[in-house]
């Protein structure tokens, strides 16, 4: 009632407007801010480790030595010069593909928005992992889906689930479109999703003839190195494939790229041009000039060694903390996936664990089906390790006084 | 037929895919980009005008001083330091706002995007003026929105006309969502819509409570320096300003801006979240440092005087080799909208042009209805006054041979 008085355009706005309400991660990044807080919420890489000297040089030299690309309009698929780069940085991931069938995009989240955007009519099902990249719920929700999370564990989704998913919602008259995975270091369970499962995942998304997004920001954030077999090699023709610069290079330059089979190309290209005629010149060329010039896989590889402390820092912490919870040990990537002892509503608990100051995400964000409440995603990728052992350490105390709160009412 | 045995998700595709086509300004970049042929197609403005010294120089202090801004992520509304700036680049353009009703976005092709995105269910009217912008029309036609060409002579949109077409359609059972204007050295007409009209537009818009989309790039380019009264000056609540940094800067940097009523602002960002999560932040920190440490008034100065001998030597060779064709002569932007001689269908004519080694973007880019067959838009931006001529004296060829043609199967 209060919104109907204020906003004079309050009967304007489109269907899809009524879905998009601000993220607990979005809430949070303005209090994850203050100097005081230890945030375990945000997915930012730290990007003081960047040889800034030479990337600032390469951007003096971007607009010097190419302003005429640089500076320009450019193709809605992106420059060639990057697409051809991305060809190898994808190559590393396991990903055989050429420049045309490379799509550039603002961040991998631009890819999830146009792919969403040429795929999904209102009420079309998305099948996704559970828990799920709040991200892709976000954008699947403004382009009204139905979304369905199958059931997963330690091993990645339970391909045994996908038939009888897809003939259910078959069977009440619903297209199911899409299939999306993140199968390296997932984002929020930090699961990787094994060899074994990823053919059967496969054999049954090609059986039924349900196209798979398989968006693969961390694949080369392991700590052992060598990253599992990508779906896209399994069946290139089946697998729109995502890759992202945010986590191995810089967030700020927002590109990320999409290797989509012809036809589907063709359309996120024009879906592209629409959504904003091309990407950023300037950071294309500044990541073009970063991948010929520096040796890009020794900064991931320095980047892998700076991830494993942390995490390795953040499991003690869990261990010593708070041993009643459970978690399994990632492999890679941001986050460890915390089942809070007890009954602990970890939606609940957050306003009162930023008073303690500390952040994480909760579970429920993870959902598009109200699950969740008892699990909490805790990243290790930005702050030091001292700072994460502090920031555990404020979260098992605010549980503890949780837990005796609860006691005290139940006696 | 083809296209269903070759793409095996032909079936998959959503519904507002399949007004997703290549534009025609699209299909001729490819051809335009030959050194042979003059383009009088592009919208490119030249950026070897810009003080590369001193851009380049910004661009790598951006990284080297700036790398935790620059290089990382940001808010989904766009840089503090960027939309303070932005709020004096409208200010010269009479536009009163302040930083928290802006919303920087990847150009305003993006902006215009993200109103679709917040604005229009299937089936909702747009009314556009006669003609109008092709990159607009192709966003409205992938929301799948119906699109209403209002009248409009030498001094803009007839406002008389607004009220009826709405209360038509409303009658229809039709909601009438947005009316989207340039009213600024109009991208193709070249019209600036009289300050009279502007009053009268925004009268009738607001009787009929239809929210008005302010498409500004052009505003600064005026050969004769100031420009109108912005809409939005007349009924900030009611309108949605759109500016540009791609004309009076760089393209390449893919940064433009909204300024919009407080709760359009908020859906804004929150679609913005949702399509990439935040605008590049490089390029935020370099239009910021840009204008924060150079003259940019000065360089828009230059533009103006660059645009106009363009646009000078444009109407010269039009009125020495086409003086049967019709047109108005713009007061500043980049396009002269030209209606070709007797029945020639610029359309058809094309391909033959670019045979000629001539580029153009015919009139039907800018009807959503067929409507354009007799126009050409031709524009003086990019290429060198001996240049312009040339393509011209080109097109003029091009039209005399097709004219002796008709003319021969006449007798």
């Amino acid at each position: 009632m209060t919104a109907t008085r204020i906003d004079p355009w309050h009967n304007a706005y489109a269907r899809r407007a009524a879905g998009m309400t601000a993220s607990e991660i979005r809430a949070l990044f303005a209090v994850a801010s203050r100097p005081e807080v230890v945030s375990l919420a945000g997915g930012m890489p730290p990007v003081d480790g960047l040889p800034l000297e030479l990337v600032s040089d390469i951007a003096r030299r971007a607009v010097a030595e190419h302003a005429v690309t640089a500076l320009q309009y450019g193709a809605a698929q992106g420059e060639a010069s990057l697409r051809d780069a991305v060809v190898e940085v994808a190559a590393a991931s396991g990903v055989r593909t050429h420049a045309g069938e490379v799509v550039i995009t603002t961040g991998s989240q631009q890819a999830l928005d146009l792919l969403a955007r040429i795929l999904l009519d209102p009420g079309d099902v998305v099948l996704v992992e559970s828990p799920s990249y709040v991200g892709a719920l976000g954008v699947f929700r403004s382009y009204e889906a139905d979304i369905r999370h199958l059931p997963c564990d330690a091993e990645g989704l339970l391909p045994e689930s996908i038939e009888g998913v897809v003939a259910r919602e078959r069977g009440l008259g619903r297209a199911v479109k899409l299939l999306y995975l993140v199968p390296n270091h997932h984002n929020p369970s930090g699961v990787t999703t094994s060899s074994a499962r990823r053919v059967q995942i496969m054999l049954a998304a090609s059986r039924c003839g349900v196209l798979v997004v398989e968006d693969d920001p961390y694949s080369l954030l392991g700590f052992d190195g060598e990253p599992g077999p990508p779906l896209h090699a399994l069946d290139p023709t089946g697998v729109v494939y995502l890759g992202s610069f945010s986590k191995t290079f810089a967030p700020g330059l927002r590109t990320g790229f999409a290797v989509a089979p012809p036809a589907i190309r063709d359309k996120l290209v024009l879906a592209a041009e629409s959504a904003m005629l091309c990407p950023s010149a300037l950071s294309q060329q500044v990541i073009a000039m970063y991948l010929r010039e520096y040796p890009w896989r020794n900064h991931v590889k320095g980047l892998r060694e700076l991830y494993r402390e942390r995490c390795e820092a953040m499991l003690a912490a869990l261990a010593h903390y708070l041993p009643d919870a459970h978690w399994q040990a990632p492999r890679g990537g941001f986050f460890v996936w915390v089942e809070l002892p007890g009954d602990t509503d970890a939606r609940a608990l957050l306003p009162r664990a930023v008073a303690a100051r500390v952040a994480y995400v909760p579970g429920t964000a993870f959902f598009a089906d109200g699950q969740g409440h008892s699990h909490a995603r805790l990243s290790f990728c930005f702050p030091p390790p001292v700072d994460i052992t502090e920031g555990v350490r404020r979260l098992a105390s605010v549980v503890r006084e949780e837990e005796a709160v609860r006691g005290a009412f139940r006696s």
